[in-house]
């Protein structure tokens, strides 16, 4: 499809379009004469992502480009591919050093894993953002004057798991692993939202149950 | 205990200990001289939220006032309590209802609450913010190109169901309803970054136990 057919597909206007072109965040169209390019699917899929992205997680220009680089770098094995493509977008913070906190609350996330037999995650580890964002995170709580320890973490995260193969059963419903990377970014950056409406939800329904209206 | 005390029992200075007294986030301690006031663990406990509420909930003053006095209102049935706490919270948008998505979004939640049997949450319908913030996420990613239904949600809703008797469980191991409905913001406002960090950790277990690392 031309230009114009691409925005008209999209509902993004042929100038955002041109932006996110000369932003890299859109790969070129197949050149066909000196002033036109043909666009398919791809590029209407990649659209989606970028929207998704910039409108939606108000990610950074640099920083959606970044996202994108590592969706499409098909030299990376799947589970590292995956998790720079996360790990590239805005996480929680990382855990002071200094705090003598933050050794304790690694402890209690590799007693956490280990219990879990989350034996990849452990390996992982600190080299994973969302492991340095729950230590700090942890040690927040706990300078708060409500510390959760593993024993606490442990009946959450075993859900979480079981959602987690949810999560991965509907990635792997999708054909290739590029699309399998974008959607995995949509839905960080998408889906987050609709999981905290739903647990909320889900709290009102369980109250109402227990004590009634 | 006196101020000061409150105050190193806290970590929060009196200064703004004495502003949070002035704007009416704390109660006034018993009076035990023209000077000198006495505080007790309520009140140590109430700081805590204030703290939660502002420091980390980035909740402004007024509202944090609102959900404190919904906290205090044992006029309320434990769930219209628990809920006026919560709903006070900032919470997503609300549907635009000029926008024809919003009525096929509602079918799919009313759909989707009729399917797990929660008639309570069904009954509370649009009253809870919660409700009306899944229906405007559900129409934005629609518009974006990401539609889900009530198919696509239900296995999420089911485990989500089952966190939340956890979370119930938890709060109905405190002895009193005012510290239910307190534990209850502090989980909205402070747990609600660790359960995504949980996530994506066990997101990248399951893709390195299918995918290798």
């Amino acid at each position: 499809m031309r230009l114009a057919e691409l925005s008209e597909a999209s509902g993004v206007s042929t100038a955002t379009i041109k932006y996110y072109l000369r932003e890299r965040l859109l790969p070129q169209g197949r050149r066909i004469s000196a002033t036109q390019a043909d666009y398919d699917e791809s590029h209407l899929r990649r659209l989606r992502l970028v929207r998704a992205l910039i409108q939606v997680g108000r990610v950074p220009v640099a920083t959606a480009r970044e996202v994108l680089s590592a969706v499409d770098d098909d030299s990376l094995g799947r589970t590292i591919r995956l998790g720079a493509a996360l790990w590239s977008l805005p996480h929680g913070e990382d855990p002071d050093d200094n705090d003598p906190e933050v050794a304790v609350a690694r402890r209690e996330v590799d007693l956490l894993l280990d219990r879990l037999g989350w034996s990849d995650a452990c390996e992982i580890g600190d080299l994973s953002p969302n492991y340095r964002a729950l230590v700090a995170v942890m040690v927040r709580l706990k300078h708060l004057g409500y510390p959760c320890d593993a024993d606490y973490l442990q009946p959450y995260a075993e859900q979480l798991g079981r959602l987690a193969v949810l999560d991965l059963d509907n990635l792997e419903t999708l054909p290739t692993a590029v699309e399998q990377v974008e959607a995995a970014v949509a839905d960080a950056v998408l889906f987050e939202p609709v999981l905290l409406c739903l647990r909320r939800l889900a709290q009102e329904q369980e109250s109402a149950r227990r004590f009634g209206l």
